[in-house]
């Protein structure tokens, strides 16, 4: 999608090889108008699938998610990274590795909201290494759910997340591929 | 808000006389239909004062937030709740104590998004002790920016942080004041 790569060159951050910034427009602060337009890509993308539930992990997939929910004309269903007192009952979990927390953590959804009559389009803001993207597939799947497939954001392509979810035959759509990135030489998208 | 207000009386949980859940459709599973409502409301309750940002806190406000700022034409920043490795270099923090989860913790926005000309509505799904909310203006006026208002989704009335909030000055614009809730008796609106 030209508008985010275009927006990533513009407004992204490089730091080292591996660590892409973009706080200003998609993970901290987040234009909305960029997201109306992620939003109709991922809809365009995905106009031939039945999808209806969207799943997204909390805390930043939540605003593609939403904006993206309204293209789609379904609910979202954010999976929560730590159980709270306020989410009783039965829950599905999966075990993620966090490389940038550092740690190992669980995420979970209520059972209520995932069963076997979902048809479920996973979002999330970043795709690396695909920890996060394989535990929420699993919360799906636990739930007898089906991933009708995933819209991410960014997928930084040179790691292997993308392809290894692929590989499982589970549809993944990235709205920006990058291919190599360096401070001082720039970002590379794929064709 | 009529609307609001029926949802949580047919969807909403009491349990006990304190504890409301509304997962099914606010801050679990989100009803973006919903959302698009509470965000017509908020912008015609404000309609008459300047706004060019809003603020709200992970994870359950970014939802709401985002889908408002489609009537606001404004941009969000979500004050986020642990420091992780991407978010570097200066921020305003806020001490906070969560009663949902038992503990104090810190909320920051880094100082890039937040400035002395930013006129900043703060959203947030709810307002019962206002922890969150006298956090959230903390980090606006230290940044020298105004607080134009605050919209919450479910007050808890008859708790005192709504009207802590307002004894200060600052407007808060609640869609749904509950005056008292039991789970056998049901929930009380305020006028």
């Amino acid at each position: 999608m030209k508008l985010l790569e275009e927006r990533i060159r513009k407004d992204g951050i490089v730091i080292g090889n591996d660590i892409l910034k973009v706080d200003s427009f998609l993970n901290h602060q987040m234009d909305i108008a960029l997201f109306e337009e992620m939003g109709k890509e991922w809809k365009r993308l995905y106009n031939d699938v039945e999808i209806n539930k969207i799943l997204t992990i909390e805390a930043s997939g939540i605003g593609i998610a939403c904006i993206a929910a309204r293209e789609f004309g379904v609910p979202v269903v954010f999976a929560k990274k730590s159980k709270t007192k306020n989410i009783a009952g039965d829950v599905y979990t999966s075990k993620v590795m966090s490389f940038t927390h550092g740690r190992e953590y669980d995420i979970m959804v209520s059972k209520k909201f995932l069963g076997p009559e979902d048809k479920v389009l996973i979002i999330d803001d970043f795709l690396a290494n695909g920890e996060a993207l394989r535990g929420l597939i699993k919360l799906v799947r636990d739930a007898g759910a089906t991933v009708a497939g995933c819209g991410i954001a960014i997928e930084k392509a040179f790691q292997p997340g993308g392809d290894n979810v692929r590989a499982t035959g589970v549809r993944v759509e990235s709205l920006a591929r990058v291919a190599s990135m360096d401070e001082n030489k720039g970002i590379v998208f794929t064709d």
